[in-house]
């Protein structure tokens, strides 16, 4: 059998919170989130972002939040500042667009955005004469860690939450792998930052251990009113809301979340001290879970037999660079033994 | 604590269906629906469906399969004829609007709409010499069972695409307690009928015993190209598909879909039974999971203090008309509890 | 020839606008409504509004300002009451749900819904327990005159802004028609009632007789912001606006607006009055420019060889309810060949 | 008073298209493009394309054509192609994600793509194993003239030809300033090519000497069933349709398209010689009608007083191009003038 590195979606969800899933299966509460285990995960996960007057909503997946903040979050004439590397920009196909807003794509550095660019960006759009004509900037789009597995330092972030003070837009983090960047040494955002510094970001769960979920966090309760119903206009409202409920709880109740993270980190850490002894260059320095090194086109297929692992780019003509991930599901024996292969 | 009568989705999954997420949660799979156990399930549901040339999609939600099918299947120009009680119509927050088209509502007749009515809207609509300026009916929605708990009969159906032939429509059915539906005593219509009769339907698992997921049956392979990408745009592509994969697979692998829906309808059957003897009268003649009495507003506060059930409209000044819900997961003790409070 | 009434765009336009156009044909202006023209025509429009702190839009056709008004001014989750007559449910090809938004139809009467129904449906809503999962309404849409050409009482219209006051809702007139409104005998509301009583409400100028182009006025300034952006983005800004400015300032420099209207109501009352005479019923009792009687399906035939009139709705199995305009372009001449020819 | 060279939309229409619409005012016709001047126009055009079995569409502005012509002819998982240059990527507020498609941009040069990106980029899609969550190339968006002024020659449109054969993609071009292009000495594609070469494209009218209106061309017939419902449907349909029916009738009754360019475009080149010989360097070389030049900032305030025209792009600190645009309504004084001047 394949040793299983192509994404962080490949197992169910973390023994924990199937137990969970288990003990609560057959009690009867309501429905679409009006639960007591939804009351319970939404308030554990507001005290985590030190937030008191906020609102969490708990969505399915990760496209699907982007495209219901995002749509409800903007006016019908703003669009959305993103990295062109952002999962909003490339992989959503369109769903940003088919919701009546345009992606207003920057050029990314490592995966990242600065607030420089966007201040530049929006500095010439306001200078535009014709900037009615032109779609307005309203929101700006980030992931924590990025699709390059880089990370926002609290500093690039507070500059770019200045920007968007200075020209009235939202700060919206897309945490699909939130976990594994607050796990990572090299980062110094916390929860309580992110609570700080956006108006609205989500919590990963689908990558970071549960089945599936995403828990949306709004800064200001009421920014966006009868979000609930803009849900359900999506098609984004679970009907038993409870299984998010419970899983979040799980997840909020006494730290799961920053564990499962650590140890898939330290797994991480690892490999990525493991592939260097053995000489290989990571193509992008990312500190999370994603591990990116270039390998030799020949090499790879003779890999490919023996490891599941993701394309990212070609580098050159005989070069590719391909990623690595490990999730809250790798275990330490699978570390070694992609190790041994390599 | 009440008994809970009030929907068909207050709690987990059925026991077996939890096994099967159980056994399988710490394999690796492929992802968005790729994995062998997705598969699997289509496989066994368009056997079931007697299609041969088909296609099946998991998704997670009701609202959210709605929203997809009637946006992919219909041509921009066009809008969608369902009953005015229609889900639809009514429960869905704009869903179908905020996606493009207009829902063309008829009066229902019991919930449903019949072959009559639809004949006569559309000679209507070509007789008009404005149509061009009009909404074009592209496709026809019925819920089976509907709303009301009531069915179309094998007769009705064939009628019904008689006129979706003439006049080139899309026949799709919503299956959200299609279960429910098949194990009714008075339904004549199988699954091979619904493959045969429909261009599209969904075979409903939130209300019929999975955690989550509706299966969409599609009869005739690329009716719509890259149906895939339509899901995800729509966010509705579950990252760990295979989620719906085990679940649907161990519901159509040796029967389940049906005994556990037997079960419930020969519940249902005993409460209704036991109303009578209680001299309750039906307020809708529904043969399937729901139960509609018409009840005192005096009764109504004290009933509602021991049981959980919901309220569905007010028949006059002094008298309400109540719902019951049978569902997988009510026992027979409970219908003994509830026939005894009444 | 034909006698043409069957509406009220068959001709190009009014003498006086046309030679408003030839005057200025080489002076050259500005772009988009930037022009003087334009700000002539808005300042003149506000103050035959009587509306110190409002805001003027010109574009260029009915459903196009209709479809701009609704998606603008609604919220996603919301929807627009209307009539099920209203031109925004029957004639506008779903421009509407385009848009993203439902038509929340009540039943007409005469082409007009009451404050009563509105209050009742709006009353209805809040007190569903599910009204979370529902459109909620957002918008209130009247056409002066209606489709069938009757008028709203200022009675009427003070008692529907009520219930707009009470539930949060915009109140929007389509106005079409309205110059023929203004001039009839039996209107009580005049443009300073519109300014003081709606949020929103179109001047139409096509049907009234410019080449074409219809006056948006919106009650109180940035009501919604960058509407202009807005149009622009809904292909509804005319690049040489300063042809829409020429026009409306033409018609509300001295009274020309009225003045064509006062006349085309003086012949429509002649013709009402000579179809009295020979014995005709009207099908609908209208005070404006549309006349709506009923025939024998036999004659039908033989009136269609000699006048263009419009086919309304089959009355019963051998009468057709049918209509004739009469326009600004309509002559005296005109009125007597028909009468003659009836 | 200023000289007016900031835009080929500050006059109001060429004076024989004035005297046609004069002449026809007062005749009645049918509405919505059915009169026969809009059949004489539509026939007239097809001829000139070469077209046989084609579609004419007469709209009224250039954003809305762009945003009907692709929001009808995609598919909802499709998206455009076109220059980050391109009307439609930068200057019409989202009006095509407005309508739920992405804007692929590539890099421009000299605002045109060639062939072999679109190649490279279409080729690169589809090797992408992702392509699946990704929006699909279905049209190309060409500007003939770009929004440079720069040329598209035969050849390299008939290497875009090719490719959008090879990868199944329309080929649509915005011709809003198309007559110019016809013109210029170095174009070498005729009306003929263009009805040859693409599937869909505009024959600009608004900046080429109507009052307005824009004039699709669909090489075949129900290429898109119902367009017409789909332009009503974006408040796109003009009630007197007959207005542009004229105004496209008289310009292609007897050559006056061709005329009127032809004039604009020796203005523009003598602009040219003249600007060369007092030693300005053409900022963007272009053979239109729209001339770019390079100036010092201390001199462009001094000509601001005395010429209306462009701002284009800031050169460099101290330095900014600037754009004259010679049109229809240009005058051998004005450009003598305007010579004077600089």
């Amino acid at each position: 059998m394949t040793l299983a590195f192509a994404s962080d979606y490949q197992e169910g969800c973390h023994p924990e919170i199937l137990e969970a899933l288990n003990k609560t299966n057959s009690e009867k509460t309501e429905g679409y989130g009006t639960d007591s285990y939804s009351a319970l995960a939404k308030a554990k996960i507001l005290e985590a972002c030190g937030i008191s007057n906020g609102e969490v909503y708990l969505l399915v997946g990760g496209t699907q939040t982007n495209e219901v903040v995002i749509s409800s979050f903007l006016k019908p004439y703003e669009g959305v500042i993103a990295a062109d590397t952002g999962h909003i920009s490339t992989h959503e196909a369109g769903a940003i667009e088919h919701g009546g807003h345009k992606v207003l794509t920057l050029k990314h550095e490592d995966g990242k955005i600065s607030a420089e660019r966007i201040e530049a960006y929006c500095a010439d759009f306001y200078a535009d004469g014709n900037h009615e004509h032109m779609v307005h900037p309203g929101m700006i789009y980030l992931s924590q860690p990025t699709e390059y597995g880089t990370l926002y330092s609290l500093k690039e972030l507070e500059a770019i939450r200045e920007v968007c003070d200075k020209y009235d837009l939202y700060l919206y983090i897309d945490g699909a792998r939130l976990a594994y960047a607050l796990a990572s040494k090299e980062n110094d955002v916390s929860l309580k930052d992110l609570g700080r510094l956006t108006d609205v970001f989500y919590i990963g769960g689908t990558k970071c251990g549960t089945l599936f979920g995403e828990a949306l966090v709004v800064r200001k309760k009421d920014t966006i009113p009868h979000l609930f119903t803009l849900i359900k206009q999506h098609g984004a409202l679970l009907a038993k809301g409870r299984i998010l409920g419970v899983q979040f709880y799980k997840m909020f109740e006494d730290g799961l979340y920053e564990r499962i993270a650590k140890e898939a980190i330290r797994l991480a850490d690892r490999l990525r001290h493991g592939l260097e002894e053995k000489g290989y260059e990571q193509a992008i320095i990312a500190p999370t879970n994603q591990i990116f090194i270039s390998i030799d086109d020949k090499d790879m297929a003779d890999l490919a037999s023996k490891v599941n692992f993701s394309f990212w780019e070609k580098k050159d003509a005989t070069h590719t660079v391909i990623r690595f991930v490990v999730s809250w599901s790798t275990s330490e024996d699978e570390v070694d033994a992609l190790l041994e292969i390599l």
